[in-house]
């Protein structure tokens, strides 16, 4: 008998990266390969039905083209950002896409599609993708971070994910790292971890800073990005340089509160602010060599993710394929 | 048949809390009921030996009250004092008895007592203590912080703990809450947790604030004591609520990290810096209300332990019924 090298097409997953900003969805076969990829908009009312009938219309357009490739979608998996309670499919708290709260998301998918659905917090089907096909590969006990517009986090342990009695943990983006410092965060509460170490946070930091810099030409920007601050840092700007600091100073001190609470194998730094890097590593790293006892701090490896946009698409697809309805 | 209302004597633990100063030690039933104790001082020379030789010594005079009794000792059970490799029976650091550092405990003291032999860390111990016979009963996901001298940490998830990848996870004092306050730890780092929320820390908090209260009676003493500084806070000393106001927002910003972190449904608050309870919980529990989200918030409890200074010996001895050595 010789092994088939092709990966079994009638065994596929449809998964959803339920953004706010876009729906992202692919047919993933349960080696991790993407088949094909759908995306949409998402839709922005007040209404649920509309998120709902987007997903239904995507879910049957990925069955047209699974059909015309003689291959089956078996689940749908659709990662949320959002507080989840999984056993019942239910969207507790989506704070941005509000027309999802309270939700049973899952329900409503299955009575029109007739298959299997499977939710999941979209922070952590990202580590789960990471474990799965990334930086996480050949690990169980796996922090990850995700470093966008706020910080997601997903929590790994011995190769299941943690989320808590009420489906909330993990929300390491509000870990508080400065108690009396007195910046507002979108959650209601000032000085967690997102505040100082967000892409939101980089373009703070620098505008704070602005007026002690007068030779920054962070100064001429008609509008801050985390993208422009990098650039201008990896120019040697003074300014942008000392915002990396500062950022990588913040999270270095949430990472190594992290080792010493979960002493984890490795963390993974995911998200587009992750892309300043070479700017913040060497402090966050510091931090954590600072702070933890030194076995723990030599064990942990500390990456940057590698699945990029698909953490999130391919982890939900791993949980639908582990819930064994792929 | 009827059932026999008194413990089963002939299934005895020999439970060991090796403390800094004195090892205190107790003959536990399967019931969790203490039916002997035993107590001396922590011998302190530089060889590991003298404390097997004192621990081996203790077991014997336990075995030979357990005889009169007509019981048996079926294991000893050791809390230590330190991060330890719980499989090997091997203690890796121990900062208040640096003797035992790389010692096989587990092994050395097998050998002498021919007899099962299981290590925990302290404060681990002490959160399983207080799941089985104290203010986590009926509980299985729970963080346990021991503010003495330091703060220790034990946490549970699902029943059972978690200890980490290298056995340092739930070192709950060391979680960085202040990444630029520059107090320095005992740890070698500096702004942990423990340097704001320990006996230690109240001592300090008041020492430091004393110019600043110079109506407060705690400048007359000659030595501050964190007992000196809640009597006085009591007795309406600014200076001393002060203390325990800046202690319960520095305590209440670690827990709400550990809420967003884990999620568990209890938190049981023990040691001897846990008697100010009544002078800092109003603010522990704010910056928990303040800094999480609505429903992990609403479901955990915070409260104070129950098993005072026996939670570490009776979970030993739990530990050691669980692993069937009982």
């Amino acid at each position: 008998m010789t092994q088939d090298p092709e990966p079994d097409q009638s065994n596929l997953v449809f998964a959803v990266d339920l953004g706010g900003t876009h729906l992202r969805a692919a047919a993933v076969d349960e080696n991790g390969k993407i088949l094909f990829r759908l995306k949409q908009s998402t839709p922005h009312g007040d209404s649920a039905n509309e998120i709902v009938r987007a997903l239904v219309s995507l879910a049957r357009e990925c069955d047209r083209q699974a059909g015309e490739a003689g291959a089956n979608i078996q689940a749908l998996s659709v990662a949320v950002p959002g507080i989840l309670n999984v056993s019942e499919g239910l969207v507790l708290k989506a704070p941005n896409l509000r027309a999802l709260d309270g939700l049973r998301l899952g329900e409503a998918l299955t009575n029109e599609l007739k298959r299997p659905v499977i939710l999941e917090n979209d922070a952590n089907a990202a580590a789960v993708g990471e474990m799965w096909q990334g930086a996480g590969r050949g690990h169980r006990t796996i922090v990850c971070l995700t470093l966008g517009t706020g910080v997601g986090g997903g929590i790994i342990l011995e190769g299941e994910l943690w989320r808590g009695v009420d489906g909330s943990a993990a929300e390491i983006g509000h870990m508080c790292v400065n108690p009396f410092g007195g910046v507002p965060c979108p959650c209601g509460s000032h000085d967690c971890l997102e505040v100082y170490a967000s892409a939101t946070a980089i373009v703070r930091l620098a505008r704070e800073r602005l007026p002690l810099y007068s030779a920054s030409n962070l100064g001429k920007e008609r509008e801050l990005t985390s993208e422009k601050v990098y650039d201008a840092g990896v120019a040697g700007d003074q300014l942008a340089l000392e915002v990396f600091r500062v950022m990588g100073v913040y999270l270095g001190a949430g990472l190594a509160s992290l080792v010493n609470v979960i002493n984890p194998e490795i963390m993974i730094i995911a998200g587009g602010a992750a892309n300043g890097w070479d700017l913040f590593e060497k402090y966050m790293r510091h931090e954590v060599t600072d702070r933890n006892f030194p076995l723990p701090a030599a064990r942990v490896k500390i990456v940057r993710a590698e699945c990029g946009d698909d953490a999130g698409l391919l982890g939900a697809a791993r949980l639908a394929f582990e819930a064994r309805f792929g």
